[in-house]
């Protein structure tokens, strides 16, 4: 185990969707009690919700993410509040999430991250469209074209649609980003 | 003149309060108006309005930022709207205000935007707390703290709270960040 004032502090920005809420999750449960449909998610691998049902119900799923409230009611994905908290402990974290584009999604997601992550105050969070404007040793996200630009290194959080990009380093659940970085984190200490 | 093909493309993220929008003057104005006291603004020099005015008033100065509205009818900064439209031709144009303290303020501030800047889109808008998140080759601001940990170039947007701050190359109006960058612009064409 490493001795804490050995830990070189790192700076860890985090994405939302799909990454500490589970979006996906919320969305498919509300088209699944609308239509009366299942979705199976083995042969949903490459896509997005949205354009894997039937055409006519694309903009049924856009709609979902308008309507007041989605965002502030989110379930939470698996391991995200222990992995951060502890994170937070060492490191400097930094949540960094696409929500310009719907601007009544911002108040929500503070909301959210006030209830579910008290001890991240409101000096780091970032509500961002383009993510090239954060600077950060690490960006965990489930789109791979927020590290187009990013100075420090990309690690894909596992998400169904992103499911064939083979570019970064992946993890599939929380407790393997800690390894990663106890394992990235000892061998900057030791060269 | 600078050919267009000779310029190199800058990316400068621009503050909102006192910067882009006239929140001071708003400020100033219900103040004056709720309780008919005349603020002397060459006596104001190196104050915030809040900490200016009679102890009592502090924290009605502060309800005014939490009523809903407030930040959707700003004025604009003179030169605003001309220069920042300019700059948007050849550079990259972030706006990076700190909101997340006031989680109501965001969507008023992406409506203020889409009002009085219309072409600056989604993407290029950040709503955060610490600014040492971005990374811009300058960032205007009225608040120097924000330069801590900012890589780039502090450029001062002049205020009445920072008449006293002497660390950071300071502008008075729009017009002058202009000639700033282009005077530099020619200089790193040159070398």
């Amino acid at each position: 185990m490493l001795r804490k004032e050995n830990v070189m502090k790192k700076r860890i920005a985090i994405d939302m969707d799909e990454v500490m809420a589970d979006t996906l999750e919320a969305l498919i449960d509300r088209y699944q009690n609308d239509f009366n449909i299942e979705i199976d998610r083995t042969d949903m691998e490459g896509w997005h919700l949205e354009d894997y049902v039937d055409p006519e119900h694309k903009q049924k799923i856009l709609n979902y993410m308008m309507q007041r409230g989605f965002f502030e009611n989110l379930p939470l994905i698996e391991g995200a509040q222990e992995t951060i908290e502890k994170l937070h402990r060492d490191h400097e974290i930094f949540i960094v999430t696409a929500a310009t584009q719907l601007p009544h999604s911002m108040e929500e997601k503070v909301k959210w991250l006030n209830k579910h992550f008290p001890y991240i105050g409101w000096r780091n969070m970032v509500m961002c469209g383009d993510k090239s404007i954060v600077i950060a040793d690490y960006l965990i996200d489930d789109h791979a074209h927020n590290f187009d630009g990013f100075k420090g290194e990309g690690i894909l959080f596992h998400s169904l649609h992103n499911a064939k990009e083979t570019r970064y380093k992946r993890i599939y659940a929380w407790t393997e980003f800690e390894e990663l970085l106890n394992s990235s984190l000892s061998h900057s200490i030791q060269t």
